[in-house]
């Protein structure tokens, strides 16, 4: 188990959080009372240095790292351990007005001006030079500080750069992608509509806002060139920290299933993931329950790009954020059942942004463990310490693992590509929320599913659903089909097959690459409803779901019609129905309907695979994490009133108490069962 | 008759649509392959050319056009005829890349770069050089070629441009108008108002978006301008056509209403009207009759700008479009009675955009009727086939016209300058709607009903109805009188001659220009509603109109008071007058009502001019379509149920049945029946 | 008495509004025609000259005053007194064209072209000087006109500019702001979050679109820079009139609660205020008797600035405005009601804009005495008369002034503060809205209230409102201590007290500078509720609040707890506390409820600082004048319905008639009684 745990020196899960020391330098009195506050909240680490580019280096040249490593070290003392991260997230003044170039330009082909942050050229051979330096004197300063356990790459990476230097190595991009050859791109991009074809490379503009936005070859090829430019920049971040620092750990903090990149595409560069957490609680658009839901969903994202080993959950907030459209406060309790959340969910650490308040600018109300007030003597101080507590308890846990049978794919440039395909509803496609709105089916049925991309091993499923696979990238059908011969349960659905990996259209019917031999239909329309249309569909003994926004018409050629629509001039004609190929069977639902109405279909499928359904009241979640050492689960109660669940067995960490039978959880509350017989 | 058919070498009606042979010259097979299905489909028609550029000519100088002569020449062989276009709509990388004059200059000032389409700079002589230079290479070794039967010039002509060449172009136009005196246009826009005086002509700047937007002769004038100079483009691309083809029909397709150009000033340059119609159907906003009849308005439009001829259906879906908010497919039987619509309405053909879906791009799920799939086992490719045979037997309607003893006025600058005025209510004033919904009353009333312009000769005409001319030009007001005068029926509503051509108000009461006197009312206040306002007018019978948006408080001078307001500070007050002038009569109707209150007038009006009512049931169209060889009843059953028609007798076209009193339609079904007698 | 008429040559109030003969100059007969119906309908002055400056010079140095002359001096032979504006609202064209520098720069850094108005930069030293020359030519000329009474300098000034001049004065502005010390500004402004420390303060840009956005102390200087600098043309705009006639007052035309200046820094410059009233009548949003409420809160904004004077209404629409959403007429009788609802609030005058309807451009439907028509027979025409002669028997209230006991504390500072802080619900902060609601509460119980700033001098009041009190500058914590320790009672409301006045939080608890101690609380959180979340307040009687939008947490410390929240996590806890100190009362509402709520809360405060409350009907507003020549009580109905009002005693000014006891006003009606025992 000492492998996989991610922070061994801590000898358990990390406690902590952003931390801003360069805003107090001159209250030494606040900076001591900070350490007495994080012990006695239970913080085992802080991250630092995220946005202390302009003290680190005040002017060019001119360092100053000595009041880092009087905190450092001051911190270590107490047991507090260190996430450094690297500056490069805003950029000081002085550097943008000696070296413009630093600076974006945006899509209008205009460069900004100084100023805001995470808003770097990822081209910029200045600005990756004085990232370089500023890395280097970091890692050559703190590289062997005993307090120094992870480097915190940048901060949440994003967003676009259009200036003259990305141009011109966008153009570089596409000459290597398409061999130097600008006829295979005219081909991929199908350039002779609209009179589009190049002659040459150079002729390629980023698709600014006042110019070429019609070729959705180029809109996506620019979408792919941002995530490798990025990914490009944030490598040579790392490399100068694994010359100094090989055996320090990196990472860089995603944002849930932010669209401007592909984190797939990151996350070989990375030790270890790690994330930002900000569900909207208690917003009015939805029940408390879905909030946790999809925050769920998102870790099972960031789990899943790591399978063998947990990650982290970097920020959160302690209270609330300040940028949301209404900035409730968290309940409580709330705090808690979001930590544990994480922890269920594989990750290691329940880390905030931030530690103390900023005493002004852009946030300073957001929540933090301690007040503008300075004091313990609040709600939320309280609240932390009660998860500082509780992480001391759950210290077994650390290092183990989420392991499922069963994944969902979800794919950036699939997601890209129904985003930019011209067709359907604008409004309705919905291709996130239809994702995120199955697997919470299964998060409801106690059914560990990870969220995967469609060319990836797919060996350790026997349940696989593919929501809107609208591209088939050159592996993805066959990777499906072996799946499916393997013995695997597929679900696939309406706009599936319709395009390759460059968005051109399969000739010979949809769904496209030998597809539609797999499913045994072909799709030969696609319906868009207004808003206010509606359809069902009947399957054989009566049972209907009620079909919204799409309904494809189906030609069956040698698949079973399990279900057939009601209405419309496609009534009669099949809605849903399932081949055998192999050992396996391929669904197809060739209409939307609520994913509520669709589990009693999942149901089917995993009990033909022999998968067991957890019974939970409504509103419990249920995970668990195993690895050599033990097993546990969690049982979270996002309702207000207690619940009882059955069939549970195991002491509970938190209290300690053995459960034998019935597990009774207060409202907003959880336990943490040691599953018997697995230590 | 054989003067007017439009294309007699065809003998009949044309089929077919935009075909783009050019995107698969690597797939001969395909190409072979199309023109089967082209003939099993009934099409004797293709719309080539329209994107080619980058294929005519990959670089500069470099022409190729084999490609097009081996399929022109493969197609007349077996029947099919080519409508050729000139290419201008979109231009080649390596022009732009050359010439950056050709690309617009945006309403921001700042430059287009490359992409996109209809998008060129109507000035730029460097555009006009090569625009006329391809289309001289296309006339010399297109023009004799037996399978050509008309030009289409470029595409769907639209936008504007803010760029040097345009701003000095516009000043010497304004200089043109107003004879070279700055103190005319001075006076036309009222520029004393806000110290807006100019000096000069060369201080004029087209209205930039951070320039001057308050002069409100500058707003209309750059309208104006816009209309003036893309005619001009295109009288510059027909020349050199006419000077080699001088027997080849030209054509441009319009869109609808659009805004951007008053196309009736580009009409008399054309030899026929054409058109690209996309309605919304089955959307959730109306039903489907209305969308049906707007359709059917849109027709009248064009068919009105060449009242003795037939024009064509250039552009339509088979299928479904990709580009609205929501797409939606076409139920069966909609393609067929949208097509006949068109007929019915005057066309003489009926073409599609597109033959066979593109593989990759902007458009490559708008509807055609070859599907990616490649196949004939299609319903689309059904559906269209059986247009293919209708239009067959309807060949005799070819050359016929649609004649109208009614007008609606409809005026490109009245329309601008209600939009730019100040004043009324922003998001009601409504005047293509009104107008459009007052069209529709008379089409469900079974008469045909021509849309015109307030300066053109009314003599076909017995009643004209006026909506809210508010802009009454330099000869409007004598036009109207000498109607009124020669036993026309002329209604008018509120906001009725405010203002001259510049958009200058009358002095001395409104309507002006002597329309109070016509009217026998002056119009002293006119009241904006709210959305939630009402009033009543109520009529010496009882009969009772509810008001919205708009009443006009007027003072009566020697009108005849057919109804008064019930409520407000208007109480007791005219609402609608008539007074009899000459042999006419001019009815005032000063508030605005649902267009369906007001038919019960336009009854009366009807009745009184001698003119026929068709008792229809409801969502049932008629037309007739007349000329010297015969005379065709059109019947459009838009109601999913059938419906019967009474006092119908002929023979029906399409089945060859002779209806003898009741018409018998079955849902969405049609007929087309020969009135005995007529050959 | 003499002392505070404002235009003691009128001998009263002044009647007219602005005029525009430069329009006309080619109709003699026009102008002659204006004077007759001037004097028909009781007009005494006319303001010119706002948009002349192309007619004073229409090229440069070339001017041209002799039209006006003759205008001002037939109009003062009929008694017509001028007001006369400096030019600078909008610049000639050749003005723009020599010297570009004029025309303002965008927050997107790009020049506006020329057009439009009110929109020259000021800071440009060349519009200085053109403005002073113009204004100096114009002083000379007419500073000893016998017509003249008033300079109306420039036109409702307003906006930013972002060019490099203004840039470079921003940094002046700022180094001198902060004693030339940079490290001053960097803790001020909190720059070290997010790495934003300057290293020179000519490293500071405005807060560009595409620029900086994210320091708050930048955003929130640039706002307090733009007043300083628009104040610093003004006073360069008045110097030059002062040096020439010392003795003619001077005034700018303010517009209600203009976000973007705080009107507070420029009224110490001028010798009256006035402002320009344009409600919204008979809305959908509203009822009547709220617009015209809200309109009475924004003439006690005006009347407060110089409380010891009366202020003017420079402009008002007679009929209707032509640039709001809805432009609805207004119905008889509204315009009397608006037009004496300004003489009860404080003001002297009753002017227009306009007295005559423009011809052409942007303004040609705005309402004007006198319409398109040019005749007196038009309803307006009558309906401004009418108040012509009220005016008249309205003279002996020239000079008197409103005095109020209570007052209200709204702030631009505060306001922009709130505006910009990043937190709570981004579409319900609703300063202004909270403000107005409570003011009107005093409105409806016949309470006179300013509307003054917090660090004012609160000794003229017994009752004082500070809702929203978010940032306490210097002075303010201080200023309110001593109010309350004098005696006043205090009103205070969630959000007091959090930043000081560079935004910075304050340490140690909310409401921070002591306050804390006033009221005896502190605030721990505050909760930002969803449109949909409610709570409610309930008081030891029974009394029950409801609760919307935000809700704080108190810790209550020595206060006594009047009310308490029911629901939530803090139901129990403290909502409404209150305090006693020296020999006045601190309150406390801790959370946002509907301001009629709050009456009965008010209504104690009122008693216990014997501020009697006038029993009135509902609908009808009350007012009291008084000087040392009399005390007249204003009644204005604003119900289309009879109403009785008890207890007045007096004559009417306007019938003559003597009202002992009941005073009868019929629908939409008003009253002015004269307080016996006062002359």
């Amino acid at each position: 188990m000492e492998k996989k745990m991610l922070f061994p020196k801590t000898g358990g899960l990390l406690h902590g959080g952003d931390y801003n020391p360069e805003q107090w330098l001159d209250r030494p009195d606040i900076l001591e009372e900070d350490v007495r506050l994080m012990k006695k909240a239970g913080v085992n680490s802080v991250s630092m240095g995220i946005f202390s580019w302009s003290v680190y280096e005040p002017a060019e040249g001119d360092y100053h790292f000595d009041w880092l490593e009087r905190i450092m070290d001051r911190l270590y003392e107490n047991g507090i351990y260190t996430v450094l991260a690297t500056p490069s997230g805003a950029r000081p003044a002085w550097l943008d007005a000696a070296y413009p170039e630093a600076m974006r330009v945006s899509s209008r082909g205009v460069r900004d001006r100084h100023g805001n942050r995470h808003n770097h050229c990822m081209t910029s051979p200045v600005y990756r030079r004085k990232t370089e330096q500023i890395n280097r004197r970091l890692a050559e300063r703190f590289g062997s500080h005993p307090g120094l356990i992870l480097w915190h790459i940048s901060n949440e990476y994003g967003g676009e750069c259009y200036c003259p230097l990305c141009a011109k190595r966008f153009q570089q991009y596409l000459a290597d992608k398409f061999d130097h050859d600008i006829e295979k791109l005219n081909k991929a991009w199908w350039t002779v509509f609209w009179s589009h074809r190049y002659n040459s490379f150079d002729q390629i503009e980023p698709p600014y806002e006042n110019g070429e936005r019609s070729v959705m070859g180029l809109n996506l090829e620019w979408k792919r060139f941002t995530t490798w430019n990025t990914t490009d920049f944030m490598k040579a971040e790392i490399a100068v920290l694994k010359e100094i620092t090989p055996d320090i750990p990196v990472t860089t903090n995603f944002m849930t299933l932010y669209d401007g990149l592909d984190y797939r595409r990151m996350a070989p560069e990375l030790d270890v993931i790690s994330w930002d957490s900000y569900p909207s609680f208690h917003n009015d658009g939805e029940p408390f329950f879905e909030t946790m839901a999809e925050n769920a969903f998102h870790h099972s994202v960031m789990r899943s790009m790591k399978k063998d080993k947990p990650f982290m959950l970097m920020e959160s907030a302690p209270g609330l954020v300040n940028w949301q459209a209404f900035n409730k406060l968290k309940r409580p309790g709330v705090h808690k059942l979001a930590c544990l959340q994480a922890v269920a969910s594989g990750s290691d650490t329940v880390q905030y942004f931030q530690w103390r308040k900023s005493r002004g600018s852009a946030e300073q109300f957001h929540g933090a463990v301690v007040d503008h007030r300075g004091t313990e003597d609040t709600r939320v101080f309280r609240e932390v310490a009660q998860v500082g507590e509780m992480l001391q308890k759950l210290r077994p846990v650390a290092g183990t693992t989420v392991k499922a049978r069963t994944a969902i794919l979800f794919d950036w440039d699939n997601r890209w590509a129904i985003q930019g395909m011209q067709g359907l509803g604008r409004e309705t496609k919905r291709y996130e929320e239809t994702c995120m709105g199955i697997w919470k089916e299964f998060l409801k049925m106690g059914v560990e599913m990870d969220v995967t991309a469609p060319d990836q091993d797919l060996s350790d499923y026997d349940v696989v659903i593919a929501p809107m696979l609208y591209m088939l990238k050159s592996e993805t059908a066959a990777n499906l089909r072996a799946f499916v011969e393997g013995g695997g349960q597929l679900l696939a659905t309406y706009l599936t097959g319709y395009v390759d990996q460059d968005q051109l259209c399969f000739l010979g019917g949809f769904p496209g690459d030998g597809l539609a031999e797999l499913f045994g239909v072909i799709s030969e329309e696609i319906d868009t409803l207004y808003p206010s249309d509606r359809n069902h569909i009947r399957f054989e003994d009566g049972r209907e779901w009620e079909v919204r926004d799409y309904a494809e018409v189906l030609q069956v050629q040698d698949a079973r019609v399990l279900a057939s629509y009601t209405e419309d001039f496609y009534q009669g004609m099949a809605a849903v129905t399932c081949k055998e190929t192999g050992k396996g069977k391929a669904y197809y639902v060739a209409a939307r309907t609520a994913p509520g109405q669709m589990a009693w279909l999942f149901e089917q499928m995993l009990k033909e695979a022999g998968i067991s359904i957890r019974q939970l009241p409504a509103g419990v979640e249920y995970h668990v994490r195993s690895g050599e050492e033990g097993t546990y689960e969690f049982y979270l109660n996002h309702n207000t009133h207690p619940v009882k669940v059955e069939n549970v067995q195991g002491p509970d960490l938190e209290s300690g108490a053995v459960v034998q039978g019935d597990l009774e959880l207060a409202g907003l509350c959880t336990a943490v069962i040691r599953l018997q017989g697995t230590d």
